[in-house]
């Protein structure tokens, strides 16, 4: 009997592969399609003789050991990744390099939900990982395969959150890391955690696409795995949080969950996850997910309105949101059939609807990069076109850390971030919601009842003007 | 019988009072000491006419119940610092402000544990908490207080890490709050957390004093609740790290607990943690406390030089570590009674050695604020000094995230952090170090030959200096 315990399936031709004997690009050779890792109880199952798996236990059974390894001081448990290994058993438990990410908060969102005028808000915030990213679910996933099949090197082209969680699972698995970048394009604020890691970033004369060729040039010829997002095992990791999210809300399945779209492979993440927990009893129905974009950067949206989604028509990406700042996604088909199996919708959202949402977030206490605000955006807009009802429940997810990017905070609040054009562009309403959610520091005389004067209007503007 | 579950008691005349009945500076009004909480069960108890808590389960029945909420879906129980309220009735369960903070990760450092010369080193990281920042485990029990008394102003005196947390919180909370600062000294960076979270900044036409001056001014006339780290509910929230780590180490005590020095409230609220947890029977002995401060900011360190303790030297303080830059800090006493009580010791490092001990944490795949690093760079002096051996376990506290000064990590791996003579003090092999450990970008031509000799190139570097 085989030792194998998953397989690769091509999402384009549907080949299937053993794990171990996908090229070093992850790309199927007959038609360069994207794989999705599959196991023996997937909804597309392996082939028969996949051993391992065929003993998973009932949904009943996953749930109770679920919950019972958080109370395990294992690290393997403690990770509210790897705690759901049943459900993507792609290394043995030794060789999982971790750094308990996951666990991550489900917060109520009242005054976001009021705003939006729906009755139950939710925000499941990916940001509360270790690099303060969704890319540490994945990085896990992908950086304990590279261990356990002796990689010494791992690399990606990329300057955001990826090389961040790359850089950091390399590092705790005793692995060494490659940052590419093209030169010029430099954002040293965006650099600092990977350098911080310890990984090495090379920035070469060509521009985006050059980094990607020379990239997939190395990888063939030299034992270095490639953790850019056409790597399947990414996924798996990434799907997790679908799993957490549900036993947070006591199994009972949302309505709507709404993620932003850049590569596109997160929402593809989750909607395997809900669909595996779905095909296997845990859960009755699958949630509809929604993918939102900015208008600057929206090839899936604009593929769907023109051509109904048959072929991408990629765009030169421009938006401030920059983890979502991409013009030509790698997983968009398995993000479109997402879409197309929960019955979710795909909108884009201006830059000043960006700016807005992430303020009201923000003052909900819980903040976010601006890239996550796109849900909340995109969630006001499905209400408004009667997609989303009052009644149904609805959790965003939000992907990324309010520090990961402070100077977007900063411009907003000194007024410094919207164009004017963009502002002309708003509604009165929401022209006066930016002004109230707008905190600038005010300067005043060292005198207490100057300062409490300043506090009284303070306080009479925002009552008038909050929502009640 | 009372409805009081605690009481305040000076920790400089002993004189008690009941909880409600502080003052809005938290200050002794007979001798302007600070407060400490006390309970029934307190090693300084309550007056006898404070009822509850009587009934405190035995240590058997508190670590169950502590394990068991781990697996509740309830918010109060989901948050690290709530889970062990038992130990702190401050407030109902219905006021507490909550963002699930604590179940910050304990990880084991080899590495770094190889360097310092011991065999076992784990690190807490409080810097995974939802602001970035050990802050938060304080600011959920300062604020639970505020909301449940009725108050609808916060305020603090703070550009960094205590502004963010108490405007997350308060935001969380419904409440509203106002950050003062001196005029001139903004420190955009600093304040992109409390303006996101929808903070007031006010800058006073006056220096840091003076902006105490008057916030003391403006609370003691109206109801705006302080939240300066004098405080003393939010060392309620920040001696809970102490219970989760011990939980952590299945009750297993290290010998060591190594923390920052800034304000020094929180080798206090630790200290504090562990003697509670030991008088109640939950672990047979304390860890020795030490607390680090950096060389430019060492008020407490030299106090203990010059007079053994007796009084504090305020120092004008200069340190790049910004969150523990505090020349003359409120909770000295509660400090030094903290290193007493425990035989722990106080050390100064120096900025080269701060900057080292980051980058060796960063390349362990944890990466910290400049501050969290001293606690590294003064087990490397304790362990030389002979007064930690080789086989004793220590836990550093790691308080603030990494993405808290990514400048710093820039300016470091740019080598524009450090000055000359910084270096020029440095050992030899200190520089050995760090030019092994900066990891500035190099730019090559896009060909793979040339990328591949220059990774082949670093990685004999790198193997011929890495401790084997």
């Amino acid at each position: 009997m085989s030792e194998e315990t998953h397989q690769l399936r091509c999402t384009e031709c549907g080949a299937r592969i053993a794990g171990t004997a996908v090229n070093s690009i992850f790309r199927c050779p007959d038609c360069n399609g994207l794989y999705d890792v599959i196991y023996p109880w997937s909804p597309l199952p392996t082939s028969a003789d996949v051993a391992s798996g065929s003993n998973l236990p009932n949904p009943s059974a996953l749930r109770w050991l679920w919950q019972e390894r958080r109370t395990s001081t294992l690290p393997i448990d403690q990770s509210g990744v790897w705690r759901f290994r049943d459900l993507f058993p792609i290394v043995k438990n030794e060789n999982v390099v971790t750094l308990r990410e996951g666990n991550t908060p489900l917060y109520e969102m009242p005054r976001c939900a009021k705003i939006a005028g729906i009755d139950w808000l939710l925000a499941k915030h990916q940001g509360m990982n270790p690099t303060g990213s969704f890319k540490d679910t994945g990085m896990t996933a992908a950086l304990s395969v590279a261990a356990q099949r002796g990689f010494e090197w791992v690399a990606c082209a990329s300057t955001g959150n990826t090389s961040a969680a790359m850089a950091a699972y390399a590092a705790r698995g005793g692995l060494r890391s490659i940052v590419f970048i093209p030169e010029g394009k430099i954002a040293w604020g965006k650099l600092s955690q990977s350098m911080d890691y310890g990984a090495l970033t090379i920035q070469l004369k060509t521009d985006f696409d050059g980094c990607v060729r020379v990239l997939t040039d190395l990888v063939t010829r030299f034992p270095i795995f490639l953790l850019n997002s056409v790597n399947p095992y990414r996924l798996e990791g990434q799907k997790t949080p679908a799993f957490e999210m549900l036993e947070q809300l006591e199994w009972q399945v949302p309505e709507h969950v709404i993620v932003p779209g850049g590569n596109l492979a997160n929402g593809a993440a989750l909607g395997k996850g809900f669909s595996e927990m779905h095909h296997l009893g845990l859960i009755p129905r699958v949630p509809r997910i929604s993918i939102i974009q900015a208008e600057g950067a929206n090839p899936l949206y604009r593929s769907l309105q023109e051509n109904g989604g048959k072929q991408l028509i990629p765009v030169k990406a421009n938006t401030r949101a920059t983890a979502i700042r991409i013009g030509n996604p790698a997983s968009w088909r398995k993000a479109l059939r997402t879409l197309n199996a929960t019955g979710g919708w795909c909108e884009q959202v201006t830059e000043q609807e960006i700016a807005l949402a992430k303020a009201e977030i923000g003052a909900e206490g819980v903040g976010c990069e601006p890239a996550s605000a796109v849900t909340f955006a995109g969630l006001k807009k499905l209400v408004a076109q009667g997609k989303i009802t009052r009644e149904e429940r609805v959790v965003l997810v939000l992907t990324g850390h309010t520090l990961k990017d402070s100077q977007y905070t900063i411009d907003y609040h000194r007024n410094e971030l919207l164009t004017q054009e963009e502002v002309a562009g708003a509604t009165p309403l929401q022209q006066a919601q930016h002004t109230l959610l707008r905190k600038p520091p005010v300067v005043l005389e060292a005198d207490s009842d100057i300062v409490l004067r300043t506090l009284e209007t303070h306080m009479k503007i925002s009552s008038s003007v909050l929502p009640a």
